[in-house]
């Protein structure tokens, strides 16, 4: 470092998307390495509507590591936090910025502290895998700032040690998180099957559906899923390995039905073997209920089936059609079964890409308003029909993996300070 | 037959009790004999809370069979009551009463026609296994008038081929379904495991709960598990036979303990391979999943189970006690957390044993208004509270077999036209 070097403050900003798995995990076989029971398979989403931004900096000025999650200071003491920058610090290497006159030696790092700033462009506590993206973005970021060699299938296998399923946001597209062999989870990784451009007429609508109850976290809940179930086992060893074959198959030949066959099955058996946990856990409510009974319905009529639905640890809905056409058919369907409550901006309640909303034919609440119950149901509504039981809808697509921000204005962090702006 | 033997009626009245599976039946091996693919186990309800009461009759003036159910005839030409009527009509002896100077020999029941109503005493849409009682009712009066020897595990096997459950009603107290081996099914049929004066102490609590959407029938139901599910082949061959070995001896030694462990997660599991049916089965809604939240929640702060629960397919909760005292307590509790809508009667909110209601020191819906919130729950609801998601409560408790009724007022047909009273 250079003499003067006390001002200076090196940053750098990624954007990382969220994923969805549509063959699920769930139970670890190492809870610290956090190594999983058996393969899963994700579709990484459009980061334009679903994504985490983070800002890492370093400056021989910091006391300490620092971290801030949509601006408030949280703790970086828990153990994954710590796994994660451990991990990538012993991978740092030499850093050179001439313009700036910076000079990091790798052994630097191990002394010099980070401000981490970290920002979801969606509700945290809506239980999109906000910590996914997140961990994801602070691992590659870091990786980015500290000059690190290694591939993102590698940097995976750190993000892994931070939050499971963030190994799989990675990559865009459709993306496969390898359970592997080894004791010490060095083959413990993600690889992409394929980009998002491979598949790109897949659309995706989430209904973030109102909780009645606090949900249990995914860590206790898979663990106590390992410990209590009778299921789980059979699910791990004998299903999903079968699947993750036909799985991989369905999307190298972007074959829907099985595709959606394989999601929804995979969703429902996951859910069952939280039912079968002691105590049950309850992810899914009468709202996902109706949500799936809706969307089956559709599907028998149609004889082939349009839309996939994947729920993960809560009660939102994650559906996925094989067109817009569909995707605006399917939005006519859930508004008329979903609507909201009295006084909702319709902007408010469908965010993200308007146009499937344009597709639908649907310009205001009117049109919401007087949307006809869909041939299928006879007119009939699926279940009862109570306002407000969704939050809001997000219209969005599988989208790219990770990428440096090198716009300047898009730091979260001070380039002066290496505090939050 | 005598010559002037056109007037007479011969009639027999039975009472059945209905029974709530521990160990569960889900799924058949044969669709026309109803051979299951695991044993079940049973506990029968008393009769006088929940029964069916039937009257069977025959005279040579009836021009066909014929049938009521709740005062309203139905159709017998279902292959299930057919298969019932031929299987005890192969089985007929000569009937002789001297006092009314009828003889009827064992070749003429195949020519005489049959007049039968039966009678509920519960709900029969409130999904409390009114097909069990009815079925195993019917089964047994006939066997009584048309003078069968077969005892009452030889008369199981024929209720089975009405519906499966219906074969556990034949017996009092604690009972198992043996699933048998042969092709015929002649040895798929009940035991008694222990009568109900061996473990007097439990008390039952039923919540009826008010279900927001229709239901999959059990019959198609379990064909769907059997050919869709992924999991439902392991519980029967792998989970269920272990937990039945179990369940026998929790019951032997009454160890509620272990009974309760294995009643809830036996429940889950079969509720578990529904969600894991494609497309998936939801008996459980919200209100389901809260009840078993506030059990979960006093069993684990009381440290030992206090309370097993137990759902068939529907929303409603089967709540075993390990006695008055505990029962008692759970009815605050679940007064608490499941009031009724206003202007709803105590009278008619709790029926059944109300002296369970007396124990719990509630008198009136002021009492019920003025319960404080358990010490497990730090005197929060479980989940949002809602009045009328439970419709009422029924107190019991295990109860007898079926009996037959010799008062002959309490007949259900009239004595001289075999018709309905």
């Amino acid at each position: 470092m250079g003499a003067q070097a006390e001002k200076w403050v090196l940053m750098v900003t990624a954007r990382t998307p969220t994923n969805i798995a549509v063959i699920k995990y769930w139970g670890k076989r190492d809870e610290k390495l956090i190594l999983p029971i058996n393969d899963s398979i994700s579709v990484t989403l459009d980061p334009n509507h679903l994504c985490t931004t983070t800002t890492v900096s370093v400056s021989p000025s910091f006391v300490e590591d620092r971290m801030w999650l949509n601006g408030k200071e949280i703790s970086l003491q828990g153990g994954r936090f710590q796994s994660c920058l451990r991990e990538i610090r012993a991978r740092a290497n030499d850093v050179e910025d001439e313009k700036k006159g910076i000079k990091i030696n790798k052994e630097d790092w191990q002394k010099l502290h980070l401000h981490i700033a970290s920002y979801n462009n969606f509700p945290t506590a809506a239980g999109l895998a906000s910590s996914a993206a997140g961990l994801a973005c602070l691992v590659f970021s870091l990786a980015k700032l500290m000059n690190l060699k290694e591939d993102n299938s590698q940097l995976s296998a750190i993000a892994r040690q931070g939050s499971g399923s963030a190994c799989r946001s990675l990559y865009g597209g459709f993306v496969k998180w390898i359970m592997g062999k080894e004791e010490n989870g060095s083959d413990s990784l993600a690889v992409q099957l394929a980009d998002e451009k491979h598949w790109d007429e897949l659309v995706i609508i989430i209904a973030v559906v109102s909780a009645r109850q606090k949900e249990t976290s995914s860590t206790s809940g898979m663990r106590d899923t390992v410990e209590t179930s009778a299921l789980i086992q059979h699910r791990a060893k004998e299903v999903v390995p079968k699947r993750i074959i036909e799985m991989e198959n369905a999307i190298q030949n972007r074959d829907f039905a099985s595709f959606a066959r394989l999601a929804c099955t995979d969703s429902n058996q996951f859910h069952a073997v939280c039912l079968d946990t002691y105590p049950p856990i309850f992810y899914m409510n009468d709202t996902s209920h109706r949500i799936i009974s809706c969307v089956e319905k559709w599907n028998r009529a149609e004889e082939t089936p349009q839309v996939a639905y994947t729920f993960d640890a809560g009660p939102n809905a994650v559906m996925i059609t094989r067109d817009r056409k569909t995707a605006a058919l399917l939005l006519q369907r859930l508004l008329y079964n979903f609507p909201p409550q009295p006084d909702t901006d319709l902007d408010s309640y469908v965010i993200g890409d308007k146009s499937i909303l344009k597709d639908a034919g649907i310009k205001d609440m009117k049109d919401v308003e007087t949307l006809v119950g869909p041939p299928e149901t006879k007119g009939n509504i699926v279940g009862e029909k109570s306002k407000g039981d969704v939050s809001y809808f997000i219209c969005t697509r599988p989208g790219g993996g990770p990428v440096v921000l090198s716009d300047e204005t898009q730091a979260l962090l001070d380039p002066l300070t290496g505090l939050p702006n």
